[in-house]
């Protein structure tokens, strides 16, 4: 089956900048040539955001269920919320609804093989806990949702990239009074061959080389500042070196990203949040995509958060939002070719990089 | 007294790059004319780098003591370690012995105001730690050397900045595992009302803006991921603005760097080490300068360490040592400038920021 790519967007937290990034990431009369967008969100909202903001965009159709979708339009799967009352920059218990709803639209979609990735517009954390939703962030629901309790390897792994970088995080949304003890050697082992597998299904590394940080400033200084790294980090490096993975470190945070070390390898392994995003970002500006690596489906979002204060003023970037998109297309294709070639390893030579059409969309390869 | 700063320059671990970077960051005719460098270390490895690199530079004189040191010309405080055995990358007994000597030679030059400043070369933290000197870094020493118990506002505050940005850190040099327990309403205030009082003083700001950022992953969320913003960075945040400080946050520093927010502010105060350096570093690359501030002392050093991977390979890059010589010097003269001004506020409108004649080299007014 050579049909265009379904990509879910989910409109996340509607008085955040969600719909008005979307909406512009999709306006375009060429996008339904490459994919088939499917939105979800309230139309109303959608409605108000283009007319509001003046956004110019084909036109859509509005589905009730995922099944009515159609190939080669921009699609919107409805999510009802009333009236939907917008108030910019301030969430609500009716945004906060809205985005919970969207999300399990998409999840049931995704499931059923409707949309083939989804890409999710940032929803407020602290607006959608509740009895539906009591996750610290995407990436942990994603987790709930899709991993295999039978098969360990099915995990969540968060992953910030752009053209130049990728960060794995060992650690994702943890306090940092909670880090410390969350870093072991079978933690950062098992992030260190799980992203080592993500390397080379999701991003074509045929042998991927990976740095990992240090926990502590300078690396604990041989012990002075902390023990993690002698305790945990090195054996888990050298452990995982030892079956045939190559990643190196552990490196200090700091030094590490001024010295642009980080052009020399195909991932960075941080352990925390902050110790892989912060420089990241101030690195990667507008352009970074955040996935959720390592679960059957796959799942990116832009790289910033709802973004209150500059909410329904017209003024958002689209651009992280437009990479997450393509990011999402890009990783759905070399991981079905790279499950194709697994499962057919003579066949391999075949397969070119450039002919995308050689790939599989079919449900049963996803 | 207009003669010209005599500027102190440690050279670190003599088994990193500290000789190589000090030494091409002063080989310039031209030097002497600006400033009369004071090297500490032992001749002979100097005069083996010089050697060695091929480093050209104008002649020197050796002095025993800085109470022979001659103004105009560079010279060298000769630190006696023997034969100083050279093991390039490796840190010996004798580099870390020397590394210290030169330390003290320099502290005590800096006492009796033979020199102005102090620039050190980095040392290794863990080959240096004895008896004699037992402290996690170079910040913690000077304050144990410099701060005035009696005055508990004479405390150094880590402070890294370029031509663009000044981030400065609440913690410095301690374990992951032991951060949020150091982050408190007190520890926050004081470390925003002793920057503001900084970058006043040394930076030449007259209304300074500080950007505090949060310590949890996206600022806690509202209490999910950390409870430290709601019960000390605000609270912390809210009083010294009562006081007339412009301090505003927390942010979440991901987002902070990501939006290249720290435009808007003169300074950046960070929770702790990696979260302000590591995005710091990835912007500033080779130019970071580190500054001890909040001492009655100047002391600052290039932001990287003794990168021992290059040591005595003659590819190491000066210019963090350069720009922290005349960041020292910059320092300097902003004090001078600002103690004038306070000691005497009705003449403080004549004093012009680019005429650096009109500043009092003299001892008292340091």
């Amino acid at each position: 089956m050579n049909r265009k790519i379904k990509v879910g967007i989910t409109l996340g937290d509607y008085n955040g900048v969600g719909p008005e990034v979307a909406l512009k990431a999709i306006a375009d009369e060429m996008i339904t040539d490459l994919i088939t967008p499917v939105l979800f969100g309230p139309e109303r909202i959608l409605e108000k955001t283009r007319n509001e903001l003046g956004i110019e965009m084909p036109t859509y159709e509005v589905v009730r269920s995922v099944s009515d979708v159609k190939d080669g339009k921009i699609n919107i799967v409805d999510i009802k919320c009333g009236e939907c009352p917008v108030s910019p920059g301030t969430p609500t218990a009716e945004s906060g609804h809205a985005a919970v709803r969207a999300l399990e639209a998409a999840t049931v979609a995704l499931r059923e093989g409707r949309i083939d990735v989804v890409v999710t517009a940032p929803i407020c954390k602290a607006n959608v806990q509740s009895e539906e939703f009591s996750f610290p962030g995407h990436t942990e629901y994603f987790q709930d949702r899709f991993s295999d309790p039978e098969s360990p390897e099915t995990k969540a792994q968060m992953i910030l990239f752009d053209q130049r970088m990728r960060v794995a995080l060992v650690t994702t949304h943890l306090p940092i009074g909670a880090i410390s003890e969350a870093i072991t050697k079978e933690s950062v082992g098992d992030a260190i061959r799980r992203f080592d597998k993500v390397l080379r299904s999701d991003f074509g590394c045929e042998r991927p080389r990976i740095a990992v940080l240090g926990l502590n400033p300078h690396c604990g200084d041989g012990g002075l500042l902390g023990s993690e790294e002698q305790q945990s980090i090195i054996p888990a490096i050298r452990e995982a070196s030892e079956k045939g993975i190559l990643c190196f470190g552990p490196y200090a945070a700091d030094g590490f990203f001024a010295s642009e070390s980080w052009r020399k390898f195909d991932g960075v392994l941080a352990m925390y949040h902050d110790q892989g995003l912060a420089p990241f970002k101030a690195l990667a500006g507008a352009g970074g995509v955040n996935f959720t690596a390592g679960l059957p489906i796959v799942r990116t979002s832009p790289d910033h958060g709802t973004a209150f204060d500059i909410a329904w003023k017209g003024g958002a970037d689209p651009q992280s939002m437009r990479e997450a998109i393509y990011a999402a297309i890009d990783i759905l294709r070399s991981r079905l070719r790279y499950q194709q070639a697994a499962a057919n390893p003579l066949g391999r030579a075949k397969i070119e990089r450039s002919v995308d059409k050689t790939v599989d969309l079919s449900k049963d390869s996803l």
